[in-house]
């Protein structure tokens, strides 16, 4: 029996998102999908690449409509998915693409986004040691930002195999799509076009404390990050490079055998044979995530490139994975690894 | 019990995508993958967007290799399918993407391509009128070239209803990987980002007799068509912007409810509705075509634009969808009309 | 003695490219800068490029603030330039880069802008017809509209030539800096990137009469313009895709020479040698136009492509040009042929 | 009385880049242009965009052809310089685009180039310290390469005021045009667009000594560098985001002083107001570099980005700017600081 799933937020690059995987999973039913200030248009007035649902109007997002549901996918502005969830009832799968829930520490939270925290719920990057176990048959989900999801698979095993210092430098270019569809002047094609920029530089980016959770846990001590994000002139996709000084004696093969060691039964982490860097291209609309490492011996640093698609692996695709989980249905059930390209 | 496929030219854009296409394809198994200069590479050194199929070798196109499957597509420079074709059996459905078996009149095709004309096959583009019942149990099938699948889809409708002059005209912008993937200088990133050119102007585009024979046979008589393509700053997509003068009497509302009639049953081609023009991003990597038409009252001219994706609709997919008909499988049997956007 | 020049509308694509071309002009000095919801701040915020003027405050948009300049140039939302102009002497030379005073005809400019027309000013396009005559002395130039600018050059030597039939069909590609910094979603990177799509279709684009206009009074017969504008994924450039039916007894010769013969002595419109077309990116930032014309035998048709800056010759650099020619100053000062490539 | 100047190479992406600089230099005449396998074909064949020499026909690289100039560029494939050079007189100024007369260390040349090392040269960074003078009065003239133009302007104050600890981390995405004309599969169009990818990961890029190299100089002490380059999708820029451990003591002020002390005279670079960062397309076709500054106090670390344009400030104007040093010309002589945007 299929399971009923809402979308609120349908009108946004996640929430988008989240509907195109769910129109290819066979497990799902497509109900309510809610919007803001689009509410009352028909999805395919904004969404016109959802073609399957091209005739569905928008419903303001309410209480009353997201009611009914197994699962309710909440594709919003930060700040405001607590209030929504505390209407939906214990038995209903709440999957937040949103950052209000990923944080642990409330102090953390408040210092980034400077209001108060909402609470914490479990983290849905499946891959992270104990990460998948952590998702079983709960009923609520934080998915993890984009960043940390591209910059955790990466740095997670080198840190868990204590080949690293707690010193990660992180530099991540990402397609637009990631600032969202709000229609902002430094957005624009025209601006975007042919260029490269950094934001939030020298710590203010409100993923940094979340990469620091992730990494922090998995050394089992603090990390530091230093991470610049870039905006990139394509719509979709990730490319995080990522390093940190290698403690003394590690070596190029202990390298590569962490990670084949960490991922060698991840179904949508895949370390490349050596030699082959990951291009964002090739994750184009799938749920894979490209991993290369190697040693700098001259430098002394271990280097990481890792790509993703923001949109899936970054959030709708790892939303979708972790339901699986959650729901006890097959993990990879609707998610594809083959990416559109070139 | 699935069909067996193998696909020649793998390593090409057209068979990459025939692949992606199959991966995604719940009637078959993927068999032989073969290249020319590719040949003895791992398909994931190729076409790493291809992740399910990294480990696969590509072997030679040879008829041995080819041999033994029941279905094989053919993504092989024009030219050299016949010679491949001739060697695989009658019982085999043989699916060539090329130009060798798509026009009927061989003048034209020597005119055009400059060698001896190989033969007709049944064509694959269901949509055309009685072209579903043409492909039903063949065992050869030329796949339509990418620019006249989306000009025919957009004014088959206006001369089967007899509302255009016959001298249509049609400038069409497209994706670079309808250029194929062998490495020339003006197709190289640095010189096609942004930057918009045309190319074969003044008829001598070879896709110029393909449309001709299409539309000729929607209307009854000899159609004309002036025909200009242009190279856009974009991976993927056609944009076929059609117009026609309209015979006397044409209305805007006749003209749209020709084209509601032509296609309301069609799974593929959509019109859109009044007021929605089509982008080829809410067709990427879809088996879609999206529609839209015009009368312009004050130029006396019907306009058509029409939307696919070279590389799907206009190639892989169009010929996934015609070996469903052909196999009698349900012809949307592996195919979304879900694009991947933003 | 250099000559004092102010720009309204500084923060905007035109008003910037405009500043962008004075900066190199050796002939002016830059005064007041104005915006209207920039006012207020450094042009180095808004306009990073223009690195010599990054210190300037932008000011209100005032007569007070415009008055003592010998050159006004106004890049403004269409409808605000008359009130502008009205409060600067006759004998400031006011160079309108909108569309206010383009159009000879106030029924035509209601039925496109429905407001009352303003009135029309010579026309800024000195490669038209008795165009750089009508230019000298003015003190009041109306830039041409971008596309018009580029269809206008592609067929004028046609018409002016009686070769062409009085229905002329254009389908443009334009860079989204024509549709200006306003931010709207459809405009964002994230829509525009991988994209191609039409808007105005049909007839309804503003700059259809101003086309009209110009190929009428080069034909000496009302001409028809079929244009279907379309959105390309890049910042800058059109290219124009022209043609009409070519009258009996024209030869590709015929319509070469015709074009020779009209722009031989032409400083910034240039007819390709036969075999090369235009690509945008060969003018990207220069005053050029590039030409190259077919004839389409089969089709019986005269094709004509052309190639701008839709930002510079198709409006800054119109401008500048205009405006030399009006003061009397050699009308290539300041103007570079030479594009930003690759 | 104009300098006579010849450019060897010049069908390529960094010859070309010469040329247009060329044409807007007061001072300069353009005498021969040479190239390769190009030879013979006219100017406007291969460059289209540089229209004032559209007719010039390119002869082979002689030393013949090349006497006779005062200045001769060479953007030729490295490792062919010296044997042109040579045949120079010791009177001609000869400017080197490519790499053989870079570094000091013939071992580390030989480590990264495998081939014999030609030799060194003047080093055509003037912003160094002793740079400009190091220059005057040369006739041989190593223009550095882009990556380590960029890394070094942004990294050399606070390695010169001994603010960072010697160990570099460096990330820089490249346009595409970094990587030449020659029509190789990974630098098509199609599958660079929507495309981010790393390269030469972990120590291997050629460009690395020479970063070593100037940072160390700077420092006063050997420096790392752990560089990782990404190619773009684009076609010009370099973003350079740069990073290394903060000494003691250092602070936000002591950091942004040092930045502006270094570059306060310097006409081409140009440190943004706080709050700004730098965005390559702000420095399109401009001789400019942009930097901007942060100390990341959690993560202990100086972060610099710097935005060059690879093809101007990056290659060819950097060595017009040299040229004009070495000839006791004005610096800016023919050198825009103003970029071509959006």
């Amino acid at each position: 029996m299929a399971v009923r799933v809402a979308v609120a937020g349908a009108s946004g690059y996640a929430g988008g998102e989240v509907l195109r995987l769910l129109l290819a999973h066979p497990g799902v039913r497509i109900g309510a999908l809610t919007a803001n200030s689009n509410a009352g248009q028909r999805l395919g007035a904004v969404q016109p690449h959802l073609l399957p649902l091209a005739g569905r109007v928008l419903e303001a997002t309410t209480a009353d409509v997201l009611a009914g549901h197994d699962v309710v996918f909440l594709a919003l502005p930060h700040g405001q998915s607590a209030a929504v969830a505390a209407e939906l009832g214990e038995g209903t799968l709440v999957v937040d693409c949103g950052a209000d829930f990923r944080l642990r520490d409330a102090g953390e939270w408040e210092r980034f986004y400077g209001s108060a925290h909402a609470g914490t719920w479990p983290y849905g990057l499946p891959e992270l040691p104990g990460g998948r176990e952590a998702l079983k048959g709960v009923r609520r989900i934080a998915v993890p930002g984009c960043y940390p999801t591209a910059v955790s698979l990466a740095l997670a095993p080198a840190y868990g195999a204590g080949l690293a210092e707690p010193e990660a430098v992180v530099v991540a270019a990402s397609g637009t799509s990631g600032a969202g569809k709000a229609a902002k002047p430094h957005l624009l094609g025209s601006e975007v076009m042919g260029s490269m920029s950094p934001y939030g530089v020298g710590g203010g980016h409100r993923h940094t404390p979340e990469m620091i959770q992730n990494l922090s846990a998995a050394a089992g001590e603090r990390v530091t990050v230093s991470f610049t994000p870039t905006l990139a002139p394509m719509s979709r996709g990730i490319l995080a490079t990522c390093s940190a000084k290698a403690r003394p004696g590690v070596t190029a093969e202990g390298l590569r055998s962490a990670y084949e060691k960490a991922y060698a039964d991840e179904p949508f982490v895949h370390l490349l044979p050596e030699g082959q860097w990951p291009a964002t291209a090739a994750v184009y609309g799938s749920n894979a995530a490209l991993l290369q490492v190697a040693l700098d011996e001259a430098a002394g640093r271990i280097v990481v490139v890792s790509a993703i698609d923001n949109l899936t692996k970054g959030t709708a695709g790892g939303a979708v994975q972790s339901m699986n989980i959650a729901l006890g249905l097959p993990e990879e059930l609707g998610l594809a690894v083959t990416g559109v390209a070139p």
